[in-house]
């Protein structure tokens, strides 16, 4: 079965098509922002679910329900119970960070071009629960994989997703008439979007820093010493990527100070305006060029 | 900022880009078996664990953590709770079902080239919770979608998983000294395979069978009637890979015909012996001659 192996062995993934699986990962934003006033066509909103409907699921019980909001006054419902568990959840934020987090943005509901509430149903597998019984709670995992695979198809589209997770859930599940035995894992704020934000929003805020990946691997035990080759294999990567980020941020803002002064950024540079964000432009570009790209760049 | 807007908007994923995308989503399976014997090599896993670290996390918290597992000892130990677990798990399958249960594979922990514990550290946003002072266990679903980032590049890169979830958490937890507040969210098999299946394990051995989207999907409440040219729009996408899906499993099953009796399929085809796998082979080939792939061909 020679022919079978060399056809599914993954070299069915050439640079091109791995790199685009990674840019889609990197340059996956949680979008609360940015939203445009266009309707989402629904063979893209097709494409999507199909893709979250392709997700991992134990004993393929395949738990999951979409539930599509569309209708302005149940969105402004929505936007209320969030708006009410902001409030209750403020005290629970340190001091010294609670000025911080009431300016951020932390919803798009109306703005979006659409809502989706995926659910789980907690019973679809009731009689035969394969892979459940010591971990009832895989089923909800199997759902976030959905929410995963939709979120990321969405970003290779040009579809801006946010997660809502501050509201309470008994209310979403009232005002929804969500059933009891169904729990509803994640609320999103899905449409087209103007940008992608060269980072996560709640790092350019100053809310947290991306960790170092090396102090998060571990070997054989919980905070296991070891895997120093793997650690430096990772640390060059980060490297990489962390030049590359640079770069972009100085470019991004040189490209803002001259889109103001309408003057050129101070020094020639590989990275045009037209390509302000590594993850997005760039990356895309070097991958349609062919070489450069951050897996091939960095290690092999 | 026209450029800007222009630079982002998702026009940075060409046709080719989306296909990998949907491709790795496709064709991602939740291996048990077909692992060979090589080693994964380190910049490979650097790659996918780096895919993981950029999941979405609630308050950009990062919950997770990875243990890195090769001792054939520990996994031996491992793989003790999993045969432990399997038979107390069997009386709550139907019982008509149980002979199947038995025979299906269903964990790779000794074949794998390594395993991986993805943990959730619930503690690591103590001080400012931001997202999780009414749903706690959004930190778990952050961890998740590092699993399943992890999962898709693995599939880009040629590398199998398997999410092994018949077992018993606390003794887990022992075995990798896993402290109290740190939860265990998926223990994978990881690992080069020969081949990825045409279709998931549990559908080829009738365990069960993909649902139709369409009957999924509910319109502003749960079970709301609506969202019919929604629906349309799967459910063509929906026959497309179907039929796809067909023509693959029935070249699959002449290819292996012609392996055994050296007889060419029964009718010329344009699925070649190397090409038996729709989702894997045909797509790949199809996207980089640029035509055909199952997004533009079912829909735009």
């Amino acid at each position: 079965m020679q022919a079978r192996t060399a056809a599914t062995s993954g070299d069915d993934f050439d640079q091109l098509a791995r790199d685009a699986v990674y840019r889609a990962m990197f340059t996956r934003r949680d979008v609360r922002s940015h939203f445009v006033a266009d309707d989402l066509d629904d063979g893209v909103l097709a494409r999507l679910l199909t893709a979250a409907h392709h997700a991992p699921s134990v004993g393929y019980m395949q738990p999951w329900n979409f539930i599509v909001i569309r209708d302005a006054a149940r969105r402004r419902q929505v936007r209320d119970l969030f708006l009410a568990a902001r409030e209750q959840e403020l005290p629970a934020i340190e001091a010294e960070r609670q000025a911080l987090y009431r300016k951020l943005k932390l919803e798009g509901i109306c703005e979006s071009a659409l809502n989706l509430c995926i659910t789980c149903d907690r019973q679809r597998s009731k009689n035969s629960p394969l892979g459940r019984w010591h971990n009832p709670e895989m089923d909800l995992y199997s759902t976030v994989c959905a929410v995963q695979n939709f979120w990321l198809a969405a970003r290779a589209e040009g579809v801006g997703v946010g997660w809502v997770s501050i509201i309470e859930t008994e209310a979403l599940k009232r005002l929804l008439s969500i059933p009891e035995h169904v729990t509803p894992i994640a609320y999103l704020c899905v449409g087209r979007v103007s940008e992608f934000a060269p980072r996560p929003d709640l790092e350019a805020h100053g809310w947290g820093k991306r960790l170092p990946l090396p102090e998060l691997v571990m070997s054989e035990t919980f905070c296991g010493a070891g895997e120093a080759p793997l650690k430096s294999a990772i640390a060059a990567l980060e490297n990489g990527r962390s030049r590359d980020q640079s770069a972009v941020v100085e470019a991004a803002d040189q490209a803002a100070l001259g889109e103001s002064q309408r003057e050129p950024p101070k020094e020639p540079s590989a990275l045009s305006r037209s390509s302000l964000n590594f993850d997005e432009a760039s990356a895309s570009r070097r991958s349609q060029s062919g070489f450069g790209t951050w897996p091939s760049m960095v290690s092999k």
